[in-house]
């Protein structure tokens, strides 16, 4: 009988660091959620709750076991300073980075986006980013505050620059923020049409993909912040994924579950299960 | 700093009565409820959760705050006498019809309406109702009683007479509503197929629209008093509230948003942008 | 094998009607409640649960399986007409006093009282009523109706007259309630104190005995629709009851749970073991 | 006034044993339940909360008044060993059988279906079963149990053979799963594509229908125990049922609600729909 | 008929500003709440769920209707800046003590004690507090913020100076801050033991009062980021409130009460309960 | 930057097998469970909430930070087999006593306190037992079984003999369970009185503590299968453990929290801070 220490992992994800391509930590933050706050308990409880899926996909014929995967558990996050919480995710993202794996990043709300895209940026200045998601998330600030939830990817763009984030899903902002859009974003408005362009125009560049789960519909995928109606199925999300199987990706996070909405638990169970997609479909 | 009395309305709401085209109002009952109650809370419950939403529309590229519109609260009804009740809103509406303003009632259960419809009809005569549902509310009397939610589109037939009712949705009820109904209403079954005609049928009349939300899937709005599975998605019924942009709508309420029930919020924000969608298509 | 058809009775409750002293029934009205409705759920919901208890009760060392007692399930009762409910209940128990049993009716809201007092005090001229709530209930009309849950024990004043009701635990209301009630009934606020008195006042007269379970603590008892802090406690509240068993008690009521607001159960847990020491001690 | 004993059926299934064709019976037990347990108490709960829904049905056009159906209310099951519960149900369904009528179980965890299937093979050897089910259920051991959920139609094939099992909707699974069933079962994952071909394939024979409930779509159906995100939609599952209408059906079974984590209510309302229109399907 | 819009206040509390002795107001933050947010949506709640409590206090015979009280509704505050948020506090709070009032704030988390003390500090510089509480709130820092719920009596202290403030009920905090409390407040733990002193010391200054409503068991008061059992009961705080009446109060808050917690409802009703013995104790 | 994999203990619990003086582990099972289930996922639920709580205890001014103990994580238990079940944790328990070591078990359900029993009065025949709850569980066998919750009691007196199990806060039961108990066990019912006896009658023997946390009053402690009103409270708990601190205690646990049930939390928090005083109690 071994007597070690609990150790606690996405199921099927207890891999050494050494010697694993993808690396999962949880980013538990959601200090300027504006609406409902909770999601600081995403990752630990998708954590939990990913023992009630299987580690086998019917969908893709691949298991989880066939596969080196390490999960780092959830980073120490302090709250009231947004720009020390993205340090810390940064300097993570930077470590994994270097060492050559793919950092997959569990939120928090979708501010924690630009610790990891920052740290991405600079190894790889090509990054593009596909953005799925019910919000544009592009205001200059917000409340006055520059670092929050809804200017998260026009903090990213002025990283980046123009022409380098695609959204798709976007079904909620204020007009400014889709005027501004037009000029600087590709933004797929409602759903996924046209995502077909991104094979050729991502060929052969970088991508992180963010997928703030709220772009699913709330039937589907009721436990967050904002739930706005007229969303994507989680079907739709599969298939799209399975599409962008030739992209380059670098590193990707999922955001906005919020776990205390979750009476009835399907939103982790949903989300466990696309984490599990999703760390196939990179490993295909 | 202004110090002022706390005032509460639905989101972009806040224009004064006597500039304003179109009049929200709630009324707050539900005593006929037979089955699980509570619509009593939904007119204040969506004002407090207005404030998740956004006053722009990305589906029309209108934007709230571009138009006057007033939020008297709500109505102060009494419990235990269905009369009275019918007669304060039938008050009200009489009051808003007359200065030349387009009442919108937030319910409560599906009885209030024959209050706004009764008042309407004085002004409009030819009023005809356009009513979605997932039940026929046929019955001459349910229960013993002649006025319930489940007898109301029968009292608004008694006032304007056959052919004057068109039902989309319809999912629920008795053999001899349906028996009935043939005879003196339009109803479509399950759906909104045919919706179409109205456009024709409605050309030069006026026109009442009345959503009772339990015409929605329960996947998508779960927190109603009787959950019928198997109804039309949010973008279904956003769709065709937008080919009914053409006709004269003098009225129109949403009813049966049962608050206890929407633990996870998915309703409530639902109806808030509906509300939304609705107020910004008459003012097109 | 026998094949019968389903039977639903609360545990250890299935005598038949002519060999009991007992006879429960259910009371789902809840239609004049001002704030949280639900009540109309009690009874069946109470059923449902009371196989979670024991009949066996260590308390009284007493079995519910030793005696005879008859739940003849609940009354079909309309909404939207308090009359009509009120008429079915003072029906029913005019029947059940005729044939010299015990009516424990099981709410419901409190307005169904004045249907069982109305019937018992036909047969019983001289009754006298213990009433134990956090609410007066003394309002001589409510929201301009006069058959309500907050007027109830005025309405049965007027049957009884001055001095023949003694309420405890009384810790909401008006004003005017309580100056009223000091000319009328006897009212001790807040806790049980001096229900002794109640040996020797009520030693030779029959005794109907209401209990709105809001007198509990919300702690305890959180699922009511008025939820009032600074309540008796269970242990408080059984140890009254044992001590009013020389009474001479010839009717009896619990009302006020409302188990669409007990998601823990606590409440419907709690109830059904008072409903079994209220058998027991009457069977005593 | 008549004072019977609470009799307590599926709404509008109040017929005696020996005059009615099918018979409703519920089997309480989720004793190998791997990950939230809860289903022991789905049939009493459907039973409650049939009251909700209207024995008429728009659908089919028929009413459950015109024909006569028997509850006999939920069999009484042990806890700890699941051998003696399928002795039980094996001996009820066995009686029902052998009376000529056909048993509609409500579960209750998937395994309960093996003491119905054991009962009905005897009779029909031939005996065929849809399976409609999100999870395969073709372990050989779970745990180290061969009776289990999770194997249940692993010892149902043991019972009946090769390519007598109809598998539809699966969605998740172990890899040996998979493997084991291609050579042994009809396996259709995700949807019900290619369910024509049992209208040919099962013309002759006997059938048997077991629908888990985890076959719906979470959005629609959250409250069972272990949700699988992309499921079949209730509209797609009542088309399917009422393509089956020539097979001859000799039991069937649903299972898998979970009602402590319905707090909606919204499964439970499904579940109840659903029974309506698979009796009066049978019924046709 | 008028027709203002919807002014929306605590119950029995719509005086005008200039009118009004009590300023109620509303701080909806909770930005660096460490473990489960949701404070920031008390203030609006609880003023909803005034109406279903009486105007009337039973415990001191006095009516809200009988004062002028006013309520500004909340302040607007940004997220992700508790400076920012602390200084507009502060502002509104130093406008209300210029002008002779007392103010009543209900936050959000206790940081935002942090803001009124402040404020009254300047006008009153002997000012002291009574601290009720089940947290020390002492911390130096946390998770490297100055700023935050765990550090706001530290921070008061360091505008107040030494024993200044008293402190009761605490039953939680690190060994350090107990140690550090020793020398510069006075702390009793668990429980109100001694409250009598402060008749005595508090004499002749001017105090603040705060409550973070956590200081109460959770059985009464679930809803709350950090439940820690072994509180005091509502009665135990009444009645020391009560015999706070001869002290110089110059302001208070409530704090703590995390409404998306409270599914049952009991902590916001003992909330508005609390508010209203609150007022009418200021009033006396 | 250390990149280890995610470890996860109870708050203050890392120490290393060989170091630890106490060995924490879940034991996952409620298989026998009779009413509500959902025990099974008390371990890690605790576990994961523990770090809501601090380590410090301001009780006993100890800290668990002063402290090695080891938390070995859950038992991998399997479903439908209780033989099995108990064999493991036997296993298990027996290694730890083995290596001279005090057991914790969290459970699950209270039949797993068989299996610790077992296993430690093989190294310690004079093992006595303190035993905290609202259930006798001195049953014979229960729905035909041997091996239940409500048994275990019975369980263990044949492995101990008479007078070996002392009982207290019995409130629960059938009444041939508290007859066969006066001649073989010490019980008091209800409350703790005459607890002071154990420090004279255990004062030489080795003792076994199981808690099964109903004995709380459901008020404080909802989240449990079987609610009873009437326990005791926390303070009651905590003062009754600090008084058995002169026993030799050489195991114990903690049983029957239901995680499903404890939607505000206050079960768990209350059973988090109830097992960090347990440890410095026997620290001590």
């Amino acid at each position: 009988m071994k007597m070690n220490k609990n150790i606690h992992t996405f199921i099927g994800c207890d891999g050494e660091y050494e010697e694993s391509k993808i690396i999962i930590f949880g980013a538990p933050f959601d200090g300027t959620t504006s609406y409902r706050p909770g999601t600081r308990f995403a990752s630990s409880h998708i954590r939990n709750e990913s023992y009630g899926i299987e580690t086998y996909s019917p969908y893709l014929d691949m298991d989880l076991m066939d596969f080196k995967i390490y999960d780092g558990g959830d980073l120490e996050l302090p709250f009231g300073s947004p720009k020390k919480v993205l340090k810390i995710i940064e300097d993570y993202t930077e470590k994994v980075i270097k060492d050559n794996k793919i950092p997959f990043m569990i939120g928090g709300e979708h501010l924690v986006t630009l610790g990891t895209v920052k740290a991405i940026a600079k190894t790889y200045p090509k990054l593009n980013i596909i953005h799925f998601d019910a919000h544009a998330d592009l205001r200059d600030e917000y409340l006055g505050e520059e670092l929050s939830h809804a200017t998260v990817m026009r903090r990213c763009w002025e990283i980046l620059g123009d022409n380098r984030i695609f959204q798709f899903g976007i079904r909620s902002g204020d007009r400014k923020e889709f005027l501004w859009g037009k000029d600087h974003v590709y933004t797929n408005k409602f759903d996924f049409k046209g995502i077909e362009i991104l094979e050729e125009k991502l060929k052969d560049v970088p991508v992180y993909l963010t997928i703030d789960l709220d772009v699913l519909d709330p039937s589907e995928f009721p436990a967050t912040g904002t739930p706005e109606a007229g969303g994507v199925s989680f079907k739709e999300l599969l298939s799209v994924i399975y599409k962008l199987s030739n992209l380059n990706i670098v590193g990707l996070d999922i955001v906005e579950l919020s776990p205390p909405y979750d009476i009835s638990g399907i939103s982790t169970a949903l989300a466990c299960k696309l984490v599990r997609e999703l760390l196939l479909q990179i490993c295909r």
